[in-house]
C-alpha cells in the first residue's frame, strides 16, 4: 500500500470547488500508489489541529459535484514565512503529515491558498518523507495567472449573465425613468462584471453601462452616461464592479467607508452600488435602485455550468496525476486550445508564478464600446457557461447537499 | 364576429404573470364569441393613450410562459373614484373601448390592480356596450384574500427556498462566528419569508431566525436569539421580512429612513437587513453580512415552478371563460381541494371583497417554534414549488424572452 492523500479547500467558495474535490477522490481511488484518502476540515487551520475526515469510501461523487460551497469547510489562514522553522503551525502540520502518513497534499483554492501551497513546498523542501504539495485552482474571480481561466468562474459567469438578463427584463416594464445599479464581485479584476455584460455583448442593448475595476471610474462620466441613456430609454441598467476606483486609485465611495481590512490586508468592500444609488438620486433625482448580487453569484449551484463542473472535476483528477508523478510546488492550469469547438489541455505551472499574483482583464478588452471586443469576450466566456448540471432534489423539491462538517 | 378582448398587466412583475397572459391568449383564440385579442401596453395608463398591440396571431405561447416580468409592460396608476364621471382617464378609456370594440377587459395584477378593476366595473356599470371587467390575480406576495394563493407566489417561494438553501451551505464553511441576515420582500404579509424558512421546516436547522411582519419584532429578543445560536453554531442565518415592525407598529430601523411613500401611499422600504447588520456589528461585534434578495426573488424565471406556471396559465384561461359568461367586477380565485395529491378548483369572487385588502399569514402559523406548524406550512407551500419550466436558451446559452414593448 502506498502513501495516503490529503485534500483540503481554502478561501472563498464557489459552485465548482466540490466538483474538483470529487475529481480528486475519483482519481485517488484509482491510483494504486495511494492508500487512504483524507479530507482536511477547514483547510490548514483544521488540519494542524488534526481535523481529518476519511473519504476513502465516500461514494456520492455526483451529488458532491452538484453541491455549492465547500463540503470540507474553509479557512482564511495566512501561513508565516516558509523559513520560520519553529512556527507552531508548521510543527503541527508536520506531526499530522507523519501521523497520517501523508504522501500527497492537494490544496484547492485561489490566490491566497496558492500562497499557502508555495510556503508549504518551500518549508518542507528536501525533508525526507514530506508530502508533495499540489495547488488546484478555484476562484470565481478568474484572476489567477498562467491559466486560461479558473474553475468556478464559468458557473458564476452563467449566474451573472442569466440573472442580468432577468433583471433587464424586470426593469423594462415601467415607462417612468429609472436607474438600476447592479453591484458585482471582483476586487481588482473585472471578469465577473464582463460576464454580467453578456446580454449586451450577444446583441442586446443592456446593460447600458459596464464599469470594470481596471478602468478608472469618473463620477461625472457616469452621470453623463446615465443622462444620455435616459434620453432614448426610460430604463438604465449599470453593471458595476465592487472594486471600481477613481483616478487616484481610491475605491469609489470609500470616503464613506470604514477602512476595515480582512486578514490578508485587502480592503473590505461593500456598498459601491448603494453609493452610486445615492449619487444618482441626488444628482439626477429619478427612481433608482441598487442590487448587490452578493453570495448568490458564487453559491448558485442550481444554475451551475456543466462545462465548468466537468472541467473542475477533470482538474481535480489532473492534480492527483501530477502529485503521483512526484511534482511538488506546482498548480494545475488550463491551457485553451480552441474556442469552438472548445478544447483545453491541462498542465502544471510553478506555484511561485501564481501565488499572490492577479490576472486582470487585458488592456485590449477594456474598451467596451468596441464591437470587436464584444465578440472576443463572447468567444472567451460563452464556452465556459454552457450546459445544465443535474440537480439532486429531495422529496420536498429542495436540493440535497453533501457536507463533511459535522 | 364577436367583440374584441383587451388584456393588460399592472403592478409589480413576477415569473408567472406572462404565463397568465399566455392562458388568456390561448383561451380567447378558441372562443368563437371573441374577435381580435389586444394587449394594452403599460396597463390602463398606456391604454387610455391608445397604446394597444394586436396579439391575435401571436404564436410563441410556450416562450411567453417562460418569460419573466411583464411582456406588455406595467404601470402603477391609481384611478380616481368611480363616481368621478368627468375624469379624463375614464373618458379616454371609454373612447379606446369604443374604438377597438372591446367587449372583454381582463386585468392581470395584485391588490392595487384589483382596485382598478373594481373602479372600472363601478364606473361603467349599466353603460350600453361597455366591456365586462375581469380581474386576474398575480402577486408574489400571496396576499390577496379569497384565493388559496396567487400565481407567482409558487415561483418566488421556490427561488427563496432553493437560494436560502444555497446561502446556508455557503455560510457554513468557516469556523469563525458569523451572522448572515437575508432580507425578503413582503411589506405586510410574511408568505415569502415563510418560503425562505423551508430548509428548516423540511427538517434542517437553519435559517435559525425567521422574522415575519405579522409578529412584532423586538431587537433585544433578536440579539438574544443570535447570541443563543452562536453558543452551539458558528453560523447564524436569519430570514427577515422587509416589513418587520416594532411593538408600536413602526418599521424596524425606520428612524434611519426617509419616510418616502410610493404612489399608493405605501412606505418605501429598503434596508432593514443593513439596519440589523449594523445592530449585530455594534452589539455583538462578530462578522456580519446582510443580503437583500431584491428583484431576483420576483424575476428568476430560470427557477420558476412548473406547478405555478401551469396554474397561472389555467387562471388566464378561466378569466376568459368567466368574461365570456358575462361575469363582470369579479376576480378569478383558487380554491384548494387537497394538498396531496394537490388539487384545486378555479372560481370567481366579487372584486369588492378583494380590492385593497390583504391576506396575512394566519395567526396559527406565526409560532415558528412549533413543529406542527412546520408541517402545515410545508403542506401548504410545497405543492406550489414543484417542477421545472423548460427554458428557451438561444445560440449563446442565454434565455430568449418575449416582449411586446418596442
Amino acid at each position: 500500500m502506498g502513501k495516503n492523500l490529503l485534500v483540503a479547500q481554502s478561501g472563498g467558495p464557489s459552485a465548482a470547488i466540490n466538483a474538483t474535490l470529487a475529481g480528486v477522490i475519483a482519481a485517488a481511488r484509482e491510483e494504486e500508489g495511494i492508500g487512504r484518502i483524507y479530507g482536511g476540515i477547514h483547510g490548514v487551520e483544521g488540519i494542524q489541529a488534526g481535523r481529518l475526515a476519511d473519504l476513502t469510501d465516500f461514494q456520492e461523487l455526483e451529488k458532491l459535484k452538484a453541491t455549492p460551497a465547500m463540503a470540507l469547510g474553509s479557512c482564511r489562514c495566512k501561513l508565516p514565512p516558509a523559513d520560520q522553522r519553529d512556527a507552531a503551525i508548521y510543527q503541527n502540520l508536520r506531526r499530522v503529515f507523519r501521523e497520517y502518513d501523508i504522501g500527497y497534499f492537494l490544496y484547492i483554492g485561489g490566490n491566497d491558498s496558492m500562497d499557502t501551497v508555495c510556503k508549504l513546498a518551500h518549508h518542507f523542501a528536501g525533508e525526507p518523507n514530506a508530502p508533495v504539495f499540489m495547488g488546484v485552482p478555484k476562484t470565481i474571480d478568474n484572476d489567477l495567472p498562467l491559466t486560461d481561466h479558473t474553475p468556478g468562474y464559468g458557473s458564476a459567469a452563467k449566474y451573472l449573465a442569466i440573472t442580468m438578463n432577468e433583471i433587464i427584463q424586470d426593469t423594462a416594464i415601467y415607462a417612468v425613468p429609472a436607474v438600476t445599479i447592479v453591484e458585482i464581485m471582483g476586487r481588482n479584476a473585472g471578469w465577473l462584471t464582463l460576464a454580467a455584460g453578456l446580454p449586451r455583448f450577444t446583441g442586446g442593448t443592456k446593460p447600458d453601462i459596464i464599469a470594470l475595476p481596471e478602468v478608472p471610474f469618473d463620477e461625472e462620466d457616469f452621470l453623463r452616461q446615465v443622462r444620455d441613456t435616459l434620453r432614448h430609454s426610460p430604463n438604465v441598467v449599470a453593471a458595476v464592479s465592487e472594486g471600481i476606483r477613481d483616478r487616484n486609485g481610491d475605491y469609489v465611495g470609500s470616503s464613506a467607508k470604514s477602512g476595515a481590512v480582512d486578514t490578508f490586508g485587502h480592503a473590505y468592500l461593500s456598498g459601491v452600488g448603494k453609493y452610486l444609488e445615492g449619487l444618482v438620486k441626488r444628482e439626477i433625482g429619478c427612481k433608482v435602485r441598487s442590487i448587490e448580487l452578493n453570495l448568490m453569484q458564487r453559491c448558485s449551484a442550481h444554475l451551475a455550468s456543466l462545462a465548468d463542473i466537468e472541467e473542475a472535476f477533470a482538474i481535480g483528477r489532473a492534480g492527483v496525476a501530477a502529485a503521483v508523478r512526484g511534482e511538488t510546488g506546482r498548480m494545475v492550469a488550463v491551457e485553451r486550445l480552441a474556442d469552438s469547438p472548445y478544447a483545453v489541455r491541462l498542465r502544471t505551472v510553478a506555484i511561485e508564478e501564481v501565488a499572490n499574483l492577479e490576472q486582470l482583464v487585458p488592456e485590449k478588452w477594456r474598451n467596451l464600446e468596441n464591437h470587436k471586443v464584444h465578440r472576443e469576450i463572447c468567444d472567451y466566456i460563452l464556452p465556459l457557461i454552457q450546459g445544465e448540471v443535474p440537480q439532486f432534489r429531495n422529496e420536498f423539491g429542495l436540493n440535497d447537499y453533501i457536507s463533511f462538517l459535522n
